[in-house]
């Protein structure tokens, strides 16, 4: 990542005007954030090392975001952004929920771009308890919510963890282990099996 | 662990006698190597360290299994002991085929013993392309390929990575993420509805 260098600042704390640049240095340091953890691991991520990819003082970093902890459940959600949609994916047309999960999950994951940071959340909670602990907390849990709301089934939000470890393990096996046919198929025959999954796991009793 | 000292020897190649100790020892050091990787990871596992926990001569772990790569093999190997059962699980009553494999995966998983190795190959996979390429070219591939000449559907390798993927799915998110309720369910619940899904994908057109 080149460093836009003319942002920096020299150390301590913020100066007041640029405290109030307001939402776009939060912005880039989020986006920062989320390309160094996912660049990196949540192991070797630091404050200091985000600040400066964002080209900011790292006290910056602490106004805005507090601990690495919070750093990371910023970049955790800067990642799952493309979840956020799936409410709406949820809302319309009950029939074809199960595809339409299943087809935009696939898309998400088959693009680079969005593969790389749920890659590196993926692993970070796999390898870092408080990686795991935030994911849990903050950010699974406040989209977990938002799709059981829009449910009618019994337990709706055990229904919705269903269907999402179906997919995180279709993510582990075809885009982390690469096993085969898996890794190679084509997205169409996935959905075409896993969609009526989902589909009795989200409507039928 | 504790290590066996009366087992050691000093250093340089085995004796022939030791060599020839057979499976005994052959297995101590499988066992020593699941448990290594287990505890400390891909990373920090050394043949050195393995050898040291099975009170065997570095030379003699050399001598049996290789590289570090073929050690990881063998400790995956003796974690997925378990899966080894399963083409059996579905050789039986067809009918049944989706509840025995889900009560039995999540009675591998509920049992720490079985499940502590299992977990150490799934972050191993997922934070070292070594250890993902051990786990898909030796152990999966072959457990799988089992499996699937059992199946009377078409694709079947490809149906048996799918009732796969979803339970690997649910280990990350009870086990490892530990979201609720998904974390705290009774088992029961988690097999009355992942069961048909494995038995349409196992058994289906």
């Amino acid at each position: 990542m080149t460093e836009p260098a003319k942002r920096r600042r020299g150390p301590g704390r913020p100066r007041q005007d640029e405290a109030e640049e307001g939402p776009g240095t939060q912005e880039l340091i989020r986006l920062a954030a989320r390309s160094e953890f996912a660049a990196r691991g949540y192991d070797k991520t630091s404050v200091r090392g985000v600040a400066k990819a964002a080209g900011v003082d790292p006290a910056l970093v602490h106004h805005y975001f507090g601990s690495k902890d919070d750093l990371f459940a910023a970049a955790v959600e800067a990642s799952l952004e493309p979840a956020l949609v799936i409410p709406d994916l949820l809302g319309a047309d009950p029939d074809g929920i199960g595809e339409r999960l299943a087809r935009y999950f696939l898309g998400v994951w088959e693009d680079p771009l969005t593969r790389t940071p749920l890659l590196a959340v993926l692993r970070s909670a796999l390898t870092h308890e408080a990686a795991a602990a935030v994911l849990r907390r903050l950010v699974l849990r406040r989209l977990l919510e938002r799709v059981a709301a829009d449910l009618d089934v019994p337990d709706p939000t055990f229904r919705a963890e269903l269907a999402a470890s179906h997919m995180v393990g279709i993510a582990v096996l075809r885009y982390v282990v690469q096993v085969e046919p898996l890794a190679s198929a084509d997205p169409e025959a996935i959905i075409r099996l896993v969609a009526p999954t989902l589909q009795r796991y989200l409507t039928e009793e």
